[in-house]
């Protein structure tokens, strides 16, 4: 597969996320046990694809990917934040995520609730705050907008509450699609499309990216749906077949396995198409492509 | 009093943001439920003394308060939110705000924690998508850093936590301000700081602004603990005396009743001092200042 790089790339940019995350919170002047629950949520890790693709975006023009630090730690608030709240009791109910005990086992509801809120509250505050030097007053603003947007009712929020009124219900392909381009999508994309924007892409390159993430977002989807029916429970890190047990509507369930499969290579190949139409070097970004296509967790 | 003029405003403004919040949310492509839920919760209605605030400045400084509509709509989110947060059974376990069921009790709890998420979240693009002729991409850059910092950990969030914290246990007066600063002063002293940068104020008219709602802010919550001892059930729209029965530290607690009026009158006493001296037509911000001396409710 080839990801070599990719690996060296993506190990030296964890750490330097973890320790990017941890300044931050560190420094609020607030209650200890907010700031230790915002950082025991946000160190709980996981593949960090969200923050990688941001700096893949900026190397894609020749930028340091060190630049991305503040803004990929932002977006890793907004995406920690949604677990916390997703986990709580009256959400999904989850004890765990990724073998650690939920925010709220540890820290109560309360605290989880207001770490959820905190995290995404400061999201704003470091993506309007970006050092100027890598990035202008108009490109700090174009974030905020952008952020807001995929974040709320239009983006994330949104499709947390069409996931949620479609459990036990058997949905179409369209409303299936609807959920994860929102839920997960938009969040996905907005990370390509910040990079964009530092980089100050033009509105060819903007929507071609923008397309591609677009494609990749469902791609990471079906995967997602197809390991929860195929994959090994000690490596994905939850009990196999969970989704159906949960009553979710799954790309499999509507396409078949082999369906499944098809319409995930589809995807692939259509970001693919896209990342090719930039014209820029993507390397990076073809191989992470690659990865969720490929991945077993 | 001679509040005849902040009457008829209020009365006049109180119908135009409220048309403001329910565009602002109809306008929105999501799932309908969020939306009803939002709209629930922002029509709650209520003093709406942070909008009023910051449309008083803009007068202050000559400028039409309706060109703050959309900026005081973004506020009244923020502390919509923090309401529907606060009244979750994990939380405050409110069933009733100002005589009405609560957000969770009518819409359940994960819509209700969602419904926060969304309006804190669009709060966000709303300040930051101001129509350029009411403020510069600058100006709304200032406006999102200052609505971060006044509604996060090291503000309203970290109040809630020390608030929560606080509870049951006999605090000390330096304690109690702190809540008290951060729960609501910061959000309300934010309101006048956002009048002033979108008016473009000096440092000077802005440090004794932002000087000015810190009192008023002090005030505001010394005045809720007196009438929470002395107020009219009817009136103040829950029993009195809830402090004393949930266990909350209040200041007539600390410094009696008669300490705690005395703290008020000079709390008043230095926001109208500060007033003064921005020099500018402060007539609405110190009849509101009466106001929030002397309310019933």
């Amino acid at each position: 597969m080839g990801t070599g790089f990719l690996d060296a790339f993506a190990q030296e940019y964890k750490q330097l996320l973890d320790s990017e995350l941890r300044l931050l919170v560190e420094r609020l002047d607030a209650p200890s046990i907010i700031k230790e629950s915002m950082i025991y949520s946000l160190e709980a890790g996981g593949k960090r694809i969200r923050p990688l693709l941001l700096f893949a975006t900026l190397d894609a023009f020749g930028i340091d990917p060190k630049n991305g630090l503040p803004a990929a730690a932002a977006i890793e608030m907004i995406h920690t934040y949604s677990l916390i709240h997703d986990d709580l009791p009256s959400m999904d109910n989850d004890d765990l995520r990724r073998g650690k005990p939920t925010n709220h086992k540890v820290f109560g509801d309360a605290v989880a609730i207001l770490a959820g809120d905190a995290l995404l509250t400061y999201s704003f505050e470091v993506i309007s705050t970006l050092p100027n030097e890598f990035a202008s007053a108009d490109t700090k603003l174009k974030l905020v907008i952008e952020m807001a947007r995929a974040a709320g009712t239009e983006g994330m929020v949104g499709g947390q509450v069409a996931d949620m009124e479609g459990e036990g219900k058997k949905l179409s392909l369209e409303e299936l699609d609807y959920i994860h381009i929102h839920k997960t999508g938009k969040l996905l994309k907005f990370c390509v499309v910040a990079g964009a924007i530092m980089a100050e892409a033009s509105q060819s390159q903007l929507d071609h990216l923008s397309a591609f993430a677009h494609h990749l977002g469902l791609a990471f989807q079906i995967q997602d749906d197809i390991l929860d029916l195929t994959g090994n429970q000690q490596v994905i890190g939850k009990p196999v077949g969970s989704d159906t047990a949960n009553d979710k509507s799954t790309y499999p369930q509507l396409l078949s396995l082999e369906g499944a499969r098809a319409a995930l290579s589809n995807q692939i190949n259509q970001a693919k198409e896209f990342l090719k139409k930039t014209g820029l070097n993507t390397n990076l970004l073809r191989e992470i492509t690659d990865l969720v296509a490929s991945r077993d967790h």
